[in-house]
């Protein structure tokens, strides 16, 4: 394929084209870029509290809703947004049509609300940007299935379909527009010492993402990094200039790095020890399997060293699920699956985490992470470790000062 | 093709489904029908107000928007009802789905926001039907291009999308519910001895319809007069009966019925007369052409008998495009296109219709109807006829008296 202009994947979230005047503005916004020289591909979300009100119908109307049915609803806020911003953008003279996923078509598979995009022929687009279509403004979050039906990705899913469509047309880049302006150190209302990042790694960005830091969906990053999408996370609420925003890219592409990237906090955990378990085989699959059918999201586990043949195991949980894991454990024990002496469980602890590629190559992060935590006195309860990331449950009263001491620790104030 | 049962249509307006609560009756309406045997084809319109807000929208973007963009918009309202309607069927314990014009699909012409219905194949439905669906819920009003844009059909276009299925899946009937229970003699505001009409003739509908009687789409009518579909109007706010509403049919389906089925009636005209117009070849479309340029909806027109080669042109028209024609008029005379004495406009004449396919077999029913106005000392301004009408128009005063003297005079309470 030989192309006249390079391609720009631009992604507007619910708040940025909540009502006629800020969709004004995203047209305005999609507009420079055109003026650059760019073929620009534009995936809206839904006006924003529009999904939400037809979720809720849907599930008034049903507890036990036919999932196709769901997608059928859900998707139709997308199209109406898609259609405004092709009318404002032809209005300010630029070539601009609206696609509905099954125009496009964006195929998916028949996992209805939560489908996978399988491909995103470029055919259509390519003939229309060939004969003058300056800009393609597609309703994200949806698609088709080989049935015939139409299919929603998820919450957050109009992020995956601006990075699909990146790495079908091999975009330049994939520019999401939200209302934060860029990825930061850490959270800047808990120290204002947080700084913008102007880049960090896909893999970071999994870890931040998944540890609390929500301004990607998870599995928008996924794809950017398998298939090498640049994605720059911006705000469309400030006045963009080239270095706007932050860019989630490849490791290869980050010059140079500080060794932790950033610190991230998930605020309302709860800790849960089985005390003095049998140390038998078998005795982590019998806790945690009714653990993960009654819908508790585990996150760390720690095994005491057993002592006499009986060992403590201890798991963090969001703190909402205590009740239901307390059930679904005890439960276990009446049907003879377990045996343990006490169930204690403490709501007021948090978690904080060191993430930074630069820990493959640097040693002593943890030591130092401790020793931090420790000049402040701050108690640590469970400690996990993977290659780029270090966290620990920690009390929560000490979660503010834990995440100022670790940021002040790696110096990350400082580019 | 060999059915096992019989099939029919079922059409509900925007106020049938405003709210959860009333899709719910709905459905409870549509699960007779499913428990009498038939296989039911539902076409919903949009919640009340959806489609308003999302055409100020559009309009909002721009003056002269893109049609193929109006339509992508504003046919999402449909979606949603189709969709939540599905699932309440369901919910239900009946084998519903819901399908949106482009999966049927109802292909249409490319006369964006006017389309009309080309062809509705049935095969999908067929097989569906064949293999356990009960119910196919289709969003109304909107339709696919060959072009592969979604189109629509044009205000109250739900009511042709209902009668187009009906002639394509050749069903047994076309039930209208809509929130008056039928057609009425006359409107039950003017007088209380208005009766609902057991059945009426698709030609008497027509002019009843386009004389104010706002019912049913006009286009909708005709289409079932050409198919002979067999059309009825019903209320969907009260308990259903065999014999509730209206059946609208052909004049061979009524065995017997009045010389005049109907009294209809527009409050607000008005009358303009150009007088003293040289009575010459050309000088009626040197009238009625800028009149119609300028968007003025002429209706009943007389002319004089001429006296000395000049004559005076009288005309019917909404009261408030008065100022409109006046100008139109004017201009065309300072154009040296006519030239008249005097321009006399009477804003305070009402139109007065009587309406029945009878009259073709029955003289004199001009007659009656001026005597009956006569005795009432109303004095006739205007006539027009056609071979199953007669209006007059009136001062606006009498309105209701001339509308109650012929409901007398043509005997309508008696059934």
């Amino acid at each position: 394929m030989t192309r006249q202009k390079p391609r720009l994947v631009m992604k507007f979230g619910g708040t940025s084209v909540a009502n006629l005047e800020r969709i004004r503005r995203v047209a305005k916004r999609v507009g420079v870029e055109v003026a650059k020289g760019y073929d620009v591909i534009v995936v809206v979300s839904a006006m924003a509290g529009k999904t939400n009100e037809l979720v809720g119908w849907v599930g008034e109307t049903s507890p036990l809703y036919d999932a196709r049915e769901y997608d059928a609803v859900v998707s139709s806020g997308e199209n109406v947004t898609a259609g405004l911003l092709a009318l404002i953008l032809q209005e300010n003279g630029v070539e601009a049509r609206s696609w509905q996923g099954w125009q496009v078509p964006v195929l998916t598979s028949s996992a209805h609300s939560s489908a996978r995009i399988e491909d995103i022929p470029t055919a259509n687009f390519d003939d229309r940007f060939d004969k003058g279509m300056q800009v393609a403004v597609v309703a994200g979050f949806q698609g088709i299935s080989a049935e015939g039906r139409i299919t929603t990705l998820g919450r957050g899913g109009s992020d995956t379909t601006a990075v699909a469509f990146a790495a079908a047309h091999e975009a330049e880049r994939c520019d999401i527009y939200t209302d934060v302006d860029g990825v930061y150190t850490t959270d800047p209302r808990i120290t204002s010492k947080a700084r913008k990042l102007d880049r960090i790694a896909f893999e970071e960005m999994l870890e931040l993402a998944s540890l609390g830091a929500k301004v990607l969906q998870t599995r928008s990053v996924e794809l950017a990094m398998r298939y090498k999408v640049k994605l720059r996370v911006l705000s469309s609420f400030e006045e963009p200039s080239d270095d706007a925003g932050t860019l989630v890219c490849a490791e290869e592409d980050i010059m140079e790095s500080n060794v932790v990237a950033g610190v991230a906090f998930v605020r309302d955990e709860a800790k849960m020890t089985l005390v003095s378990v049998a140390d038998r085989p078998g005795v982590s699959a019998a806790i945690f399997g009714p653990l993960a059918e009654s819908g508790v999201n585990v996150d760390m586990i720690v095994q005491n060293i057993a002592e006499d043949g009986r060992t403590d195991m201890t798991f963090s949980l969001p703190v909402d699920q205590v009740a239901r894991a307390d059930r679904a454990v005890r439960d276990a024990m009446a049907a003879g699956q377990i045996e343990f002496r006490d169930l204690i469980a403490d709501r007021d602890v948090s978690k904080v985490s060191v993430v930074g590629i630069g820990m493959r190559s640097h040693a002593g992060v943890a030591a130092r992470m401790f020793r931090a935590l420790s000049n402040e006195g701050i108690n640590i309860r469970v400690i996990t470790t993977s290659e780029i990331k270090i966290s620990v449950l920690i009390d929560r009263k000490y979660m503010e000062l834990a995440v100022q001491a670790l940021h002040d620790e790696f110096g990350l104030e400082k580019a």
